[in-house]
């Protein structure tokens, strides 16, 4: 699984994946980008709320579950020491529909402790190698 | 800092962060999506490249160095068994311009062990709090 990074200007990249998929990575105008995307940690956090949606969705829908609202947010707290990583990450959900609220409860547990693979590469990290 | 992920049809849904910025988060088509954003997986890889990105081109352009091209590619490779989360992650380089490899090489360590805010959070995983 692949994707690339290239600068289009300043701080502005362009983040493409293998099917043609393209977004702006970007940041403050302070910072030397041209504020047209979103920040790499906010990124980070999308794709661990969209892993867990996509499980989570998937496994109410499978148990007769229809949502008609299904709204995650997340909340990141850095730490204050640089470079800031995140101490904790606060999940909300805000969710409406004809479904088992046990079920909810069981899909996120589920994603959280099986299936998410986003954040089990959080729980387990990769090892990291650089050609340069 | 936030994000919030609201579902726009099956596993596609919409991303935003604080500052109106938003993006389609979703899958293939086979796995109830309609392929017209990128997957969580995919996005975490974006999140750490943006991040070093970030990190590299201003620390090169502080030394005087300039970018004619600057582009990378990242490889994730899973692990086998459920929930596939990343084993390893390879960053390839491609990089063009009036610069000192010796500052591109200083400026990629320096993001590797102490600024990047995204490889951070892998080395040293949040707590996560999930309000259901």
């Amino acid at each position: 699984m692949k994707i690339s990074l290239t600068q289009v200007k300043g701080l502005q990249f362009v983040a493409r994946d293998e099917s043609g998929h393209k977004i702006i990575v970007d940041t403050e105008k302070e910072k030397g980008g041209f504020d047209k995307g979103i920040i790499p940690l906010r990124l980070l956090m999308i794709a661990l709320a969209g892993c867990m949606a996509m499980d989570i969705v998937s496994i109410v829908q499978k148990k007769g579950g229809k949502f008609t609202k299904f709204e995650m947010e997340l909340e990141g707290v850095q730490a204050e020491k640089h470079p800031k990583r995140f101490a904790k990450i606060i999940y909300n959900f805000n969710c409406a529909g004809d479904f088992k609220r046990e079920d909810l409860l069981r899909a996120f547990e589920l994603s959280r402790d099986q299936y998410c693979s986003v954040l089990a590469t959080l729980k387990d990290p990769p090892e990291i190698v650089f050609n340069i």
